[in-house]
């Protein structure tokens, strides 16, 4: 779209991501409008309205605006890999903002068909990028096991959702070890 | 309350309580007002809001209706017991009404402090309950661990509810053989 060429354009379309992205946090996604969001990020409402016609499409670029690097780019040793990447989801998801995404995002997804498909095609990008590490961990000798990627993103990533979340807790080192040693047989 | 012993007063609650839940999960917890869920319930919405004046006190029951028998009076051997009330637990958030109940509960913990104290009981409670369960099988000599309780609970529950309300798939017996490894060393 053409707006995204002027500097000016992409200046107050970022200041409302972040602005809806606060918002979110402290308020719930009842408050993006596009009056609220306008307002926070010093721009006109009209401004907001270009951007996005309608609502639902402010309220999904501001909960699903962070690509996350996360998971990309498998290192051997993977097993110090793993433990740092998920040490960093971890401290990702201890931001309220972040964690605010990751849930609005599965419970917008129950009813909303465009955002169940953002929804699926995130976590199955977070599966593959897993898979890709556990293979090369397979290959390298350094692990054994059998599971299957969508079931080793779930044994990794699911306990630290649960206990950021829904526990509205810390994930310790000790608790990434665990995780780590639970998709498998590690040999060094 | 004096309408709770009125068994017409008590049929008309839970009336609303069933319309309110099933409007939660086709359109979301913005569908939850006095005027549809009496509606659906077919009573007028004076009586919804006789006995919910406000709308958040209709969403929170709505949302956290229900009390899980799940996890409580563990038996030995522990580890056939831990593995059916887990699969029970994936069963429960298999159905769409309730995997909404918890995503919409940790969503909205996040801005609502009555909301998120509820949702803080609800976990301990889980946390408590397979804690006993874990007591039960170390003192039995079925398991060694050294896993806290939060942590135990994060490590068995985390998958499911990643599984079920992130992923979107089904929970598969060799999964929760995983879960139940995962704790630490069973000896039977």
């Amino acid at each position: 779209m053409s707006y995204s060429t002027d500097p000016r354009a992409t200046r107050s379309r970022e200041a409302m991501l972040v602005a809806a992205r606060e918002l979110l946090v402290s308020e719930g996604p009842g408050a993006i409008t596009h009056q609220r969001v306008a307002q926070q990020a010093g721009v006109g409402r009209a401004t907001a309205y270009r951007h996005w016609p309608r609502a639902e499409q402010l309220l999904l670029d501001a909960m699903g605006g962070t690509d996350l690097p996360l998971f990309r780019d498998p290192e051997a040793p993977v097993r110090p890999w793993l433990r740092r990447q998920l040490r960093q989801l971890a401290d990702e998801l201890a931001v309220p903002a972040v964690a605010a995404v990751a849930v609005t995002l599965a419970q917008s997804a129950m009813w909303d068909p465009e955002i169940a498909h953002q929804q699926d095609e995130s976590t199955r990008t977070i599966a593959e990028r897993i898979h890709a590490a556990i293979e090369l961990a397979v290959e390298g000798g350094e692990l054994a096991t059998t599971a299957g990627a969508a079931d080793v993103a779930a044994l990794l990533v699911g306990p630290i959702v649960y206990r950021t979340a829904m526990q509205r807790g810390d994930v310790s080192d000790a608790l990434i070890d665990r995780l780590v040693d639970s998709v498998g047989t590690w040999h060094r």
